[in-house]
């Protein structure tokens, strides 16, 4: 394997898909090959992205066509960054082209075809890829030998970390679980919506989605795998007027546990993971120290009159849980630095 | 009873304060005929609150010794806006010389006096008023004849306009109650502190306070009074960047009740109130609508999943969780209309 | 004249159009019988206006069709929030019904066919009505027997107010005028439009509109008229990250004149103007000091090296720049109190 | 010369340093041997720089006497960020010994001894340094030989990039010239003051330090030697709510030069310069498009009717304004490539 990968990102022009570009354009093993938008094919990278004009002078985006795409020899592997039901299709082309494909979007991200039905609103795109589609969070799954890779979500990122080492450890038992996450704004997407004007979202703190938000799908999923038992949860995501962010903090019975269980697991599982900072108790996990990073930390307290633990976690939705978790899985599926290009 | 009462405000100086003062000089009944402030005596408010230059023009902040405030003839209520512990002297001056007193602090939300020497790290500074002091949200306990009020917290306004009602009837039982709130950063005070900078606190979601924020004792006092037994939570406080603004979700098991339960619950006890605003199941509250406003708005959803109701509620932190329910109260007590300068 | 004046507003589902809602629920002199938007015709103002649920809880948008509104009998005065080119019509019905009309958009602002048509694009659509239409700042031009009000944009007003008082007493001159103005994004009105998403206004100071901006038309009129010559200045508008709010900062060469002078001449004009707050030398005028407020604070240093006067303004652009003027307007048309509604 | 440099930081507690730990911990060519902190000695940079917890996780603050650390034999640059006069005595310390000296504070800006005084408010700490000291905009100012560098400030970053070169080839004669800056609050600094709490700057757009702030003086200075003659400016700082940016507007004669004359100047002298980018006229800088970048993006619009040029230039004030451009520096002088750490 060269120590050079070549890639190209599908669906490029929103907020995840530009700091993607941002990633692959200063990334020592990489080469950006292909940037495609449909709306924005023939326009030059610097013009629509101009965050990036230092670094993306001469690159245009390409139509998007997947067959076109699919016979580009140069490209080792492919980034999705599309709206659901629409990645299928492309990662169908890609993968019979023998390419390999990191999705961020959420088609692969299940493994139940009637729970897509039920939170995506539609049949599955392409059920025949589900057994290849692997859910990764790659200090948490394997990525080896996989060639299409579901990206976990945002919210389910800042989640799954500090909980599913301790469903595996059965040091909570997962049962009453509550949820609460709050998001910044760039978590709806280059969305352009009255609900996502500036005068409509500063100064607002609101929930939404409330009992049926699409990630509580592959959240539930998840827990249920790692504690080998069915798990419902209570997640009540939020909006709060930033660019990037998600503050997490999960309340759960301690059961028989104690605290230095608690950290004893999360020490041992991520002992050597340079993207996951393990606080002390009483050291409150911000959004502000995790802002542009690929980092997640994670801080537990635990309340002796409720018994409860109370946990925090904070990324940056559009790094740790959208493009830079993408590159990380890349670097490890081709052995690079597990930071490469993420520091 | 004139219609027109005689107001005084000990502590002026931080944002409730200045809140308090804009009410009150805007206020068809009532005059504001002394403001104090330790450190600011003999300045004008209309230099010190320049937001409030165009209503403050003449006045200027005096001294505030007890005593001899105590002796102003022409002031029938008192405001207080003091740091807890200072108030209590102030507050056992202005009984004993005969006035109502409005206590926005926390010197008289307890009944219990090692609940507050726990939370407050000191022993009562007036344990001869506790039972005096009466906590009042408007809606939810009666103002008659009461002399000496302890306004509830801005965190606990917003936690308990809703789920005192239901504990009352029964609706909930109260136990594994989750509340998590986000506060905008003037609930931290005019605190000159690093951690209140504004490049701190710009782009930042944090937990702060878990398990053990003061709010927590008065939140399990009320909760258990209401309930008749008693209740432990779990509380989460939160900033997030904003001016103004809580906003508050609470979960809790439904047991045996409906969602329609809830809401007929709350229609009835919230009929004709002014200020707090039920909004159908699947509406959620924003801290934008109710900036600047003495409005509580509440709604609930139920996950038939969980059998949890998942109650949403927002405050402005400075009106309805401090200066506005002050004001709110004082309408009450003088049989004012209850909306008069608040509106 | 009664004391009691009806009005309604026409075109009110905008930013500047709720402020005019809220202003006149709560105005002491005044009920609002009528609130028409072609989009939430049928629709109740406490739903589509969730600032105001305590205040406007039975109204519903009406229909807006110009003939109809004029036949309402009970209306004496209508404020239009219209875009430019509409407005016109509503005002010849209303005109011709023998209405009052208050209208806060561009079309009666401009003396010139041929102006209007330059920074307007098309023909004016009403020049029979150019001369029975006043522009006006209430502090600068006399209201009386005005039954046309045409209100002065955001950025003139915190334009004129300091600079016409100096220009008519020629205490300058009116070459070389640089003005540089940093609104708040609600100054681009409800727009639906991914440049004033969250995400690309948060964080965000930029210039935009240099040489053209369709204000610039009414500011050189207005400060020619004054100057009784041509005045042509440099007018550079910017957007910065805020919800409310101007800041102005004018730079022109002090001539002969001194700082004394433009503070007496100053001091005279707005001697008695409760909406005109003059701050010595070296206080500088702040936004948020405004924010919600009627009121207009300037200052003005002297640059002895440059001979340069820096004049500093600001306003809240959705109150003094739009509804909270054009109800002053209203005040003192029908001899209220000027401040009435808006304190 | 190695190809790693082994670099040192003085003073690094504030955001200034904080973006240099960041840049040099990341650096290809440079290693970061020693960070001082009079405040923080003995403790751990991930803990007192939590932004930085994936990168910095083995350092202490050391102690910081300037005798002691020019001992130092490893080091072979010292980044000085320090407040005014003290930054003076490290810079002889360390140049006594031998090091090369790379000081974003303000000493050795100045050429003037008189300026320094008058602006600074006491006697140059190092006259004896000013002769070897050599202010440094890297695209402006050659750095070959300079072995005490005085990084140009902020401001005047985003004001001699666009002004100098055109000032050099006489296409602007530099009288009447207006500038107007906003600044992010990060431009003042970490300090613990009311004025920079977020509640008192969040929605807050103000002027501050007309006629009279300290950038001014360097500015002037570089600009009349630029000039070849004395030139004298208008500099209006103000403040807009944002944590990084600069946003710059000149107004200034165009003479009998052209658009055309501005952009060819413009791109000769910033033909191959990774850092600066100039934009078509029309189009207009933003500072949400150089956060966390190296880059000033520039564009100039011409007026017709006032003569004068419009002039925007934006750059991220900690890092184009500070400490990217001392890391710039750093690598010209020791012939990296220009960009590294940087992209």
């Amino acid at each position: 394997m060269s120590t050079i990968v070549k890639t190209g990102i599908v669906g490029a022009s929103g907020y995840s898909g530009t700091e993607l570009v941002r990633i692959l354009l200063r990334h020592p093993n990489a080469k950006l090959e292909c940037v495609t938008s449909r709306s924005l094919a023939g326009k030059k990278l610097s013009d629509e992205m101009p965050h990036l004009r230092h670094i993306a002078d001469d690159m245009s985006f390409t139509k998007s066509e997947p067959e076109e795409l699919a016979k580009i020899k140069d490209i080792d592997v492919w980034f999705l960054a599309l709206p659901h039901g629409v990645s299928a299709e492309y990662a169908k082309a890609f993968i019979a082209a023998g390419k390999k494909v990191i999705d961020i979007s959420a088609d692969f991200r299940l493994g139940s075809l009637e729970l897509y039905k039920q939170y995506y609103g539609s049949e599955h795109p392409a059920p025949e890829l589900l057994e290849l589609g692997k859910y990764i969070i790659p200090e948490l799954f394997d990525v080896k030998g996989v060639s299409l890779v579901a990206c976990a979500g945002c919210y389910p990122t800042s989640i799954l970390l500090p909980l599913i080492p301790l469903l595996r450890k059965k040091i909570v038992a997962g049962n009453n679980v509550v949820i609460n996450s709050y998001s910044a704004v760039s978590g709806a997407g280059k969305k352009v919506d009255l609900n996502y004007l500036y005068c409509e979202r500063n100064e607002s703190a609101k929930g939404y989605g409330f009992v049926n938000h699409r990630h509580l799908s592959e959240i539930e999923e998840q827990l249920s795998d790692a504690a080998g038992k069915e798990i419902i949860v209570q997640f009540n995501p939020h909006l709060c007027p930033m660019n990037r962010g998600i503050s997490t903090t999960i309340t759960l019975p301690a059961g028989d546990s104690t605290l230095e269980e608690v950290y004893a697991c999360w020490n041992e599982m991520y002992a050597g993971k340079p993207f996951v900072k393990i606080l002390e108790s009483g050291n409150y996990p911000d959004t502000a120290y995790v802002a542009n990073t690929n980092r997640c930390d994670i801080s537990c307290r635990y309340d002796a009159r409720t018994k409860n633990f109370i946990i925090s976690s904070v990324i940056d939705n559009l790094v740790k849980g959208a493009s830079g978790q993408a590159v990380q899985i890349m670097n490890l599926i081709y052995n690079f630095d597990e930071r490469a290009g993420l520091l």
